[in-house]
């Protein structure tokens, strides 16, 4: 751990009051994990994002270390794990000035009391190429308890949270390649760059999902590494993935779009299939969790993922979704 | 946790085998760490490193790999917590090519046997900008024994392992900056390519070290953050720091870098203190972690940390190490 803040003298008095408790507030060279109860365990996740490339360098500091943040929670979530805290090394640019980084830290600190996360440690460095940033998100689960990718079974229901594709289109407004109505663009927009990780609903699940996979490269690719990794097939239908009112307005006036929601990514909700003898308890778990969840086809005796419209397969040239 | 590749499809391949037990062979979103017996607790930390701020862009993949795991391993050392795993974020620019990573991850394969640690996950993206990476290292130690900054009393000694300045020189030697012998020239670099955490003396050094903290930044100013956060200060004798025989050679040859030991950075030595009575059991951890350990100076009532040279105190202009 490395909080010095280099030419920034000012980073360790921005950062520290994130400390969580175990971080000795940023002053030693690595944290302690609390202490768990039996039974419980360490779940342990790290993504990076680079500008230009994960997000945009014109974005909203505070949005960029929220972004970052949550998308290491949807991780979390996916595996039934409950946040707990992160550690984060940050590279800035000679063009990182002072109300930059407290913009950016203020994003954290807005995040850390929404999702009840500390700061454990990390490292500020400079570097002459884009703001970088990497993040290890930390959970805890019960260690028999965890949602896989590998236990889905043929017959299985699909579900997935919340809607699809938003984010998708809330990239192609931001960079002014689709013009829709303002309220559109701003709901959009917010779902590109403030994903809501579920991390009620993930561990909710332990014990009712069979498989569970967060939509970050788009749900057909992602189903599709919950499909291989059970050694399994899946169908979903097009016409049934949840959509919002602005995705839907806006698919009526470019129906070139349509199947965006099938392979738009950084869409972060959840994927997970469960037995159909499961269905109240799932729903009672999305009611608990004021989580909005829909199911969206059945797990099949083949292999991929067959996207159906209509009740006809679809061809799709890449079911990837490549960032920017 | 996304380990996919993108543009290298190969990379799970070469990473897959990497990983730790937990880890699930990096399939899944996040890894679950191991169960740990009563009174034990997961010590982390996480540095990042830059292609020519923290590397030179000609240094070996698998050096990059190798320091890149062993500065981290350090800090753990520091805090007297044994190595268990750690998770890795890489930022591969459009040069890496496959045998750039192949050789990159045979460094970690490597470090792994060498320091019994296996890879938890990480994330794996492109930049447009320099190499980047960022390591996660965790490790265990009793919960009560953690080695910290903050315990160093007056009249305490001040020990240093290894040699210092070696870094410092080698990097001088691979910038064309020095011109020494060439044994001694290749001893230097590998001392700046391959630091030696100090993973056996670190925990040997709990409940017999006041303080402890690893040399990245320069003895002086890693030093002062103890005495800093102690509430004390220090005095080190310059004639005292240990020398490697390659370092004395050129400073035979070079008298106008006779300071170096003290500030010159990336040694990834540790420096701790300890009560004057605990003198024997000092000697008898470093002979059983098989780690010279050399007595340098002593905590005083003061402030801040004080170099003398045949007893008079120097003045240096900047006690801090810059990276180039």
């Amino acid at each position: 751990m490395t909080i010095d803040g280099g030419e920034f003298g000012v980073i360790s008095d921005l950062l520290a009051p994130l400390a969580a408790d175990g971080a000795f507030a940023l002053t030693d060279d690595a944290a302690l994990l609390p202490e768990l109860p039996p039974g419980q365990g360490w779940v342990v996740t790290k993504d990076a994002m680079v500008a230009g490339v994960h997000f945009l360098p014109s974005d909203p500091p505070d949005m960029i270390a929220r972004k970052l943040l949550r998308v290491n929670l949807s991780d979390l979530a996916a595996m039934g794990a409950v946040p707990r805290g992160y550690l984060l090394a940050t590279a800035w640019t000679a063009e990182t000035d002072r109300d930059w980084i407290s913009r950016f830290v203020d994003g954290l600190a807005r995040d850390q009391a929404r999702f009840s996360v500390g700061l454990f440690g990390g490292d500020t460095v400079s570097t002459p190429g884009p703001l970088t940033f990497s993040l290890t998100a930390l959970g805890t689960a019960a260690r028999d308890g965890l949602l896989r990718r590998n236990g889905a079974l043929a017959g299985d229901d699909i579900y997935v949270s919340g809607t699809l594709g938003d984010s998708a289109l809330g990239l192609r407004v931001l960079r002014d390649d689709l013009e829709v109505e303002p309220e559109h663009a701003t709901f959009l927009s917010q779902r590109y760059h403030l994903p809501q990780p579920r991390t009620t609903l993930g561990p909710a699940l332990v014990g009712l999902a069979s498989a569970a996979q967060d939509v970050s490269d788009g749900l057909l690719a992602d189903l599709g590494h919950v499909a291989r990794q059970s050694g399994v097939g899946a169908e979903v239908h097009l016409e049934l993935l949840p959509l919002s009112v602005a995705a839907r307005e806006v698919l009526i006036d470019h129906p070139d779009l349509a199947l965006l929601p099938l392979h738009g990514g950084d869409d972060y909700e959840l994927v997970f299939t469960a037995s159909p003898g499961r269905r109240d308890s799932i729903r009672a778990a999305a009611d608990a969790s004021q989580t909005p969840v829909t199911r969206i086809g059945r797990m099949t005796g083949g292999a991929g993922v067959q996207a159906l419209a209509a009740g006809r397969p679809l061809t799709l040239k890449d079911n990837g979704w490549k960032h920017f």
